[in-house]
């Protein structure tokens, strides 16, 4: 499997971190009893956030290992199991 | 506004600290080069139980505020508000 | 149970013909063996205009029927069945 | 661009033509102001069978097109193209 890209590696990480800091964001605003809708929207907000980490996720993973996979000629096997990861976050 | 239900508050912020370990793994798999999809799969988790947050705030959003508003005849409002909310998720 | 708006009702029926219309498109791109990412295009395409009639259907359902379950005094088996609905769509 | 499969042409315009007679079911329960949560239920369930057409779409998209641009060294332009058509289903 192809080694991830050192840029794309860290910029999933403060990503991810920032995502942390949303969801402790989050616990306190349930915690202080602030506004439903308020809350909704910034769980919404995270969840835009996550979605954006899986969408950098998959396309590595397309360009890295399917690509790899086709170009050695056994595509099918790893098509079939990025069609799975898709359907889990589509549809 | 209805205050929230302590047993609800406490569910919350237990799936809440829960969502910030997955974040925190999903961070430790990435620092490890671990598979692609193991990675999305994680992600994919971490958005389920994001979003079981979500609607367990917005049952309890149409439960508490929505129907007081209704209650109260200022229904209206408080539902479009909520649509906003919805929409944000859903569609 | 509230009947239905007559606006909301010619405006549901008006949006539902445009998307039979939009699905036999898609029929008549797949016949002509058009380029796999205008097709999946359309289905996008069809796919949000069948979440605008969904959301205006919610939306109507909430200002009705859950309304009247709320001022009667019965909102809470009401809004159940309105989270499994949502939880279809959204989560 | 590679041809479609026969087999899944057929299959693809068979569940198209089944999605036209939900759509135009959903017509008829609105027409006839039938309870909001079965029409709900219905255009749930035409949402579904359209995402299952658009998986079709993709998995053979990239079996077919998206494979054979790898394989000709030009994989990239046709996956930043698959991640758009991917982001509109998904995130």
């Amino acid at each position: 499997m192809p080694s991830i890209d050192p840029a794309r590696k860290k910029n999933l990480l403060s990503r991810l971190s920032r995502i942390e800091g949303q969801i402790r964001g989050i616990s306190r605003m349930i915690e202080d009893e602030q506004y439903c809708i308020d809350v909704l929207n910034q769980i919404s907000a995270a969840r835009s956030a996550l979605n954006s980490v899986g969408q950098i996720m998959l396309e590595g993973h397309i360009k890295g290992c399917v690509t790899d996979a086709i170009q050695h000629g056994v595509g099918d096997a790893s098509i079939d199991e990025l069609m799975d990861a898709i359907k889990k976050y589509t549809f």
